[in-house]
């Protein structure tokens, strides 16, 4: 037996192009004598449709495309991901399911049982779980079919909290007493730096542990804020990979069952280094937020500072040098060193640039405010008319030439509320929102890696917003030595503030930075969509009340 | 046997001000010789606590406050809502509970058992569904105990779409079979100007229905965008309403069971009209939530068009006359008519305003892009930049005073895009975000119900931006009679585009506007908090993909 595994990056509720590179990977693996060809999780809309699910309008086209990818399995089986309405027992449930298609018939269907109900996902919202776990017999095999984390869970279906009464046991295990020959997982897992590694082997382990080959179809791609990472994944009975396929690229690969079984493995060298991926992971993001939107252009603030330099090579990457636009806006405050370095990242990128100092619309609002500010000190107000001036001229010359503008704002910033709402936290994307200043440096270093392209002296210079007279980060906030290690342990590991340890960590700047997270809810509230690489970004995946006291 | 009704307002996270909330209701449910006093769902937290509910600490301060609850209880029980961990079959579930507290112990628990998949309610994320029906004894009464829509819901326990596998009946149906004297639902019930009358009506047919005497505990008042109305009642086994607190306010009423049981009623005149109820709860929603975040003071962009006037009259109300500010900022294309309507309408609400034009950052800005703009037409960038200024100024003036400035786009413009993003959708709270523009004009009519305080002229002028000469509304968009219809059906009732219809409304309307919403979901994505008025509003009730083409 042959299978092919498809690794296909979506768009979200286009059907026509979909499924037009369903039917191209059938079409490859027919030639490629595939029998059985696997796609990912909700694969025929693109996951995640969000609320798109609740309109009956939207569900009508999925089934709509089923039956039409059916209908292109001619002499070859596809296992594809769709949600379907189930009409049993007289009420309506919509299910995420993945779908056995031949010769125009749906053969087999299985449905998703165990929801994450954390962080960005909210299937909850929308399905129901299955709770049936049955066997497809298949060219001779006996086939156990799984959605997304059924494969990994050790809960029970229908609940995120192992709620055991009156339910059947996790699936592998249910479906393992059925003594199936290899186990097939559809997912769309999205990447998170931590978590990508923690997941191949907690696939490894299930392998072993039940002794059964399996195989993961994972999407990849970005869709929005999530990014896809792919590495789809063959593991023997005894735990070794056999395959895998790339980090954030499409391919359709086919693999023999008796590899599988066989278990020629490659347990080393797989997994790229962090730095690489992450770098990865925001190339993609950006790529895939454009083209998806129906985008081609972007423009950019380029201060001089290492947040900017930073963001400013992922889209040239991205994107291509010729498609990005640099705009420096010096003040009155910049200094000459962040100008030039800023023209020699843009020179050794060669991406196109313009020079408007914000000196005359500042001074046109300095003088239209005088006499309402008369007798009042300058403070952190005159600080965000600077960079509101930066953002209307970024937009303005986005809205011109058709581009959209990329927010620069890393997480530790955005965090504390370190950045002018409507000003520099402006933005269609923001693409290192969910990286942390100290990791900035390691992307920096990362794109440095075969040779200077960021000046070092961008990374040398002590970080500064320049609103105001020999300006410093650290006026406001810690080192981001001491700053980084409290947001993790706050935010992403989610520790009560006594907890909160490390060095250079004292009770007194816990408790100062929490109340910086906590009283800039509202700025985030209102910040563009974060490409996600973490465990817990802002945005979707955290919810916190703003009208709060805690 | 007497009861009373603790309708009260909660901080989120706030418990020593809950707490003490909480204590002063039971001394005067103890005065008035109580045997039982009733708070409303998640009293102890307020709701919704949000992703604060996955926070272990958050928890641990929860339990804390429910013990010193317990503690007050001297001589009286009290029903509490509260988080509450249950480590039952050696997982760990977070249950949505009612508390029945009394002499410092807790004597008796229900959770609840339905969650709500839709919209704003995202309850699957944090708590398992309860699965226990008991009844408790009291003072010689049998009592059911229920929270939220386990009252209303005919769906059955741990599943929203009615899933009937190894599964309990709904929640009241298993109750009434044990045959109580009087059934206690807590709850946390959005308003929703179409739903309010409603879920009263569903009330009442359930005590009807199973010939219960019902009474249901409502929280009151503004947690960000949602707000909730109070009007908790007492309903006799007839379905008669026997008691009705008001909507928005908090109060504590006592109640004998006497009267309850004997079934004196005031079914008439009991709802007030819809856009008085409108106009109560957005003045509720701004007032609370400058009180809960700390801040006193409000500033908004009058423009002489209705919006900012119906806006400014709610603030007014809502904050009082001397917490307001208006800042009126004409350009070259304001008309006359505009700026001298805006100003007697300040005057008549003795709101102190400024008027600072335009006009001189806008050459500014023309003059520093005019090198890169050469050579190509105006267009709707320059329309922006003019929207982005005014913010600039409103949010300098609000910086430099402590105000929050206040947006006051509508819906229907929200809903197509039909505003500029940093511009005029800037602002900490959108007050009038889920008022259709035609329902805006019934809010204006109902502020001058008892004489003219909005200008005839600004309800008469035909809408405009005025952001380029003669411009209206009309240039871009259907007539609001046409437009507002279409909207509601897509987004409400998320109508197929085929099924929308209607007078004035054909295939090629539809079309245009759909495609509208969709191209504009990016600039909801930034948008402010919306105070929610509606069944389905912008922000977290409505979550769709950005990069998608549906």
């Amino acid at each position: 037996m042959r299978f092919s595994v498809a690794q296909l990056n979506y768009h979200i509720g286009n059907f026509t192009a979909n499924r037009e590179k369903i039917r191209r990977a059938i079409q490859k693996a027919r030639e490629e004598k595939s029998d059985l060809v696997i796609f990912s999780e909700l694969s025929l809309p693109g996951y995640p449709p969000h609320d798109l699910l609740q309109r009956d309008d939207f569900i009508e086209d999925c089934r709509k495309a089923l039956d039409e990818v059916a209908d292109e399995c001619r002499g070859i089986t596809a296992i594809a991901g769709c949600p379907v309405v189930s009409d049993s027992s007289g009420s309506r449930k919509l299910l995420n399911s993945a779908l056995v298609l031949s010769e125009g018939k749906i053969l087999f269907s299985a449905a998703k049982t165990v929801f994450s109900g954390h962080d960005i996902f909210d299937e909850h919202r929308y399905f129901s779980p299955g709770r049936n776990f049955r066997i497809f017999p298949f060219r001779g095999f006996r086939m156990a079919l799984t959605v997304g984390d059924d494969i990994r869970s050790e809960q029970f279906p229908g609940s995120e909290s192992g709620d055991t009464e009156n339910h059947a046991s996790p699936a592998v295990y249910e479906l393992s007493g059925q003594h199936p020959d290899f186990i097939v997982n559809i997912s769309a897992f999205p990447f998170s730096y931590k978590k990508t590694g923690e997941r191949i082997s907690a696939f490894r382990n299930k392998a072993a542990r039940y002794g059964v080959p399996l195989i993961n179809c994972n999407q990849t791609g970005a869709n929005t804020e999530l990014i896809f990472d792919g590495a789809s994944v063959t593991i023997n009975g005894k735990g070794d990979i056999c395959g895998m396929l790339p980090f954030f690229e499409e391919e359709v690969r086919t693999f023999s069952s008796e590899d599988l079984f066989r278990g020629i493995h490659h347990n080393d060298h797989i997994l790229p280094g962090q730095h690489e991926l992450v770098y990865k992971a925001l190339v993609c993001g950006i790529r895939d937020y454009f083209r998806k939107s129906g985008f081609s252009r972007a423009i950019l603030g380029l201060s001089g500072g290492l947040d900017s330099a930073v963001v400013l090579c992922l889209a040239a990457e991205a994107l291509g040098n010729d498609r990005v636009q640099a705009l420096l806006m010096p003040s009155r405050y910049s200094s000459e060193d962040s100008v030039t370095d800023a023209l020699t990242l843009a020179e050794r990128l060669n991406i196109p640039y313009n020079i408007i100092s914000i000196e005359k619309p500042f001074r046109a609002f300095e003088e239209d405010l005088a006499p309402l500010f008369a007798g009042k000190q300058p403070d952190v107000t005159e600080e965000n008319i600077q960079a509101r001036i930066r953002a209307i001229l970024l937009m303005a010359v986005a809205n011109k030439s058709g581009a959209v503008l990329l927010n620069a704002s890393n997480k530790s910033e955005a965090a504390v509320g370190y950045g002018t709402l409507y000003g520099d936290m402006a933005g269609g994307l923001s693409v290192i929102g969910d990286v942390y200043k100290t990791d900035v440096y390691s992307l920096a270093r990362h794109i440095n890696r075969n040779g200077e392209i960021i000046p070092e002296n961008i990374i040398a210079r002590p970080p500064s917003a320049e609103l105001r007279a020999d300006q410093l980060d650290t006026d406001s906030l810690p080192e981001y030595s001491i700053l980084d290690p409290i947001l993790y342990q706050y935010i992403e590991e989610q520790k009560a503030p006594a907890a909160i340890t490390g060095r250079g960590i004292t009770p007194g700047i816990v408790s100062d930075v929490i109340g910086m997270v906590r009283n800039s809810e509202y700025k985030r509230f209102q910040a563009p969509p974060v490409l996600r690489i973490s465990s817990r970004s802002f945005g979707q995946g955290r919810i916190m009340p703003l009208a709060a006291k805690y």
